[in-house]
């Protein structure tokens, strides 16, 4: 590979594509998909959209398989790393076995939340460019007209588990991703307001604001009928602490 | 007004353009540009390259003098406070005065420390929709290659005064912006690495990264240089502190 493009496509809107990772997916030779199999269908449909929709050459695309994951293993942590290290070499191998650009299409902007730019620079030997795209946080934020920081503040970014283990030191704002259980549940009876989105940019996208402990029991009721019926959930908020 | 359109235009490279952002300003009967005057002539001239290059139909543009803003007054914020509220009445009276759709360019992403969706929302009778844009903190990881947030971990986004005033409890991940003097420095002895970039996006972008004790005394020299040199910087940087 001479070089490889690490191409942001947006959160769900084939809309939020920019200039630059159009031209950047129309300079791919090869794009390599990493299959994560199961519930993650839809957004292989919807990056095949993208480049449907966009891309005016020829291109390859090396679709390579998820490497089995021990999730029963009493080295949970363990477990995971040699999953990545064996989904990195599997990667790496594919990228040796082929000439010209590479592409990898990430969900989003490729710094939040995605491993791709580690991966790539654990390589060492393959050059590589990042081109950023729309992340959900901004979708989140768009949609429902909302600033993410009060005037001269500042946000937090985390993760549902970290939210579970607390509320963030000194910050009123918060955003939490990867979220698989409605971690805000716990500040339910505070004084905070909370901007949820689900499917961001997608036809199938959910939306409810209001006060935590007002809308908490629609928000779950939606969450768990969505994800019933489409059989996964991708879902952001943000929550702002009323002072 | 039928409505306006809030649009985020990217933070210096006119191909961070969404395709959405395109499609809205050409949808735009009448752009409003509130002047800032001075300094920010360079930015002027971005947007005038964007809507120039983007968008195919006539359009009107009506801009908005800054109104005089009494920096010498004993009481700051009071002082602040009366700017902004001058500012948005100045805007409210142009909009009651013009038919159609509406549009307002923001720089990079309209939820990030900008002031234009806090001032439609103020109005309550202007309907508004909000166009994702990409971020200056987007770029500044894109153009280092490297990913906002450690694995799984938390970022925290804050502003020069801030980090000033003390880092951010409990996170190792900071963005600043809107920093007037590098506040980072007082960190100068830490374990912790510095991503840097200036003008990002554009062609007079500057990028240093490293330890934070060896290469700050480079930044405030590359800093200083291009401020004595364009009269004004906008800078952003992430800091990483090692554990
Ligand atoms: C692995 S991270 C990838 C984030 C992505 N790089 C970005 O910039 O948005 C996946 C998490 O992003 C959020 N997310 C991504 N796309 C979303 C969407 N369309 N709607 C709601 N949340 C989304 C959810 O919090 C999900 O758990
Ligand atoms: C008023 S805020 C606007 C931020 C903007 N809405 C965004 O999404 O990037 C201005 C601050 O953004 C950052 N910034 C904006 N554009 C930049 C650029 N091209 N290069 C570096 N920093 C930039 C700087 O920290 C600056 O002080």
């Amino acid at each position: 590979m001479r070089k490889v493009l690490v191409i942001g496509i947006g959160a769900g809107d084939p809309e939020h594509v920019t200039v630059q990772a159009i031209a950047a997916m129309n300079a791919v030779d090869v794009f390599f998909v990493l299959d994560k199999g199961g519930s993650t269908a839809d957004l292989t449909a919807a990056r095949h959209a993208i480049l449907q929709r966009f891309v005016t050459r020829g291109y390859r695309t090396v679709t390579l398989p998820d490497p089995p994951r021990d999730r029963t293993a009493a080295d949970y942590s363990g477990a995971v790393r040699e999953w990545r290290d064996e989904r990195a070499r599997v990667l790496h191998e594919a990228m040796a076995a082929e000439e010209g650009v590479g592409g990898i299409l990430v969900w989003g902007d490729p710094a939040l939340y995605d491993g791709t730019i580690r991966i790539l620079e654990s390589f060492g030997d393959v050059d590589y460019e990042v081109v950023p795209g729309v992340s959900s946080v901004q979708v989140l934020t768009a949609r429902h007209r909302v600033p993410l920081n009060r005037v001269a503040g500042a946000v937090h970014i985390t993760t549902g588990r970290r939210l579970a283990a607390g509320w963030p030191a000194g910050c009123d704002d918060v955003v939490v991703m990867l979220d698989a259980d409605l971690s805000c549940r716990a500040y339910r009876d505070e004084a905070i307001d909370i901007y949820w989105g689900a499917y961001l940019g997608t036809p199938d996208e959910l939306l409810v604001a209001g006060r935590l402990g007002e809308v908490l029991d629609e928000i779950e009721r939606v969450r768990a009928d969505a994800r019933a019926c489409k059989g996964w959930i991708m879902d952001t908020y943000l929550l702002r602490r009323l002072s």
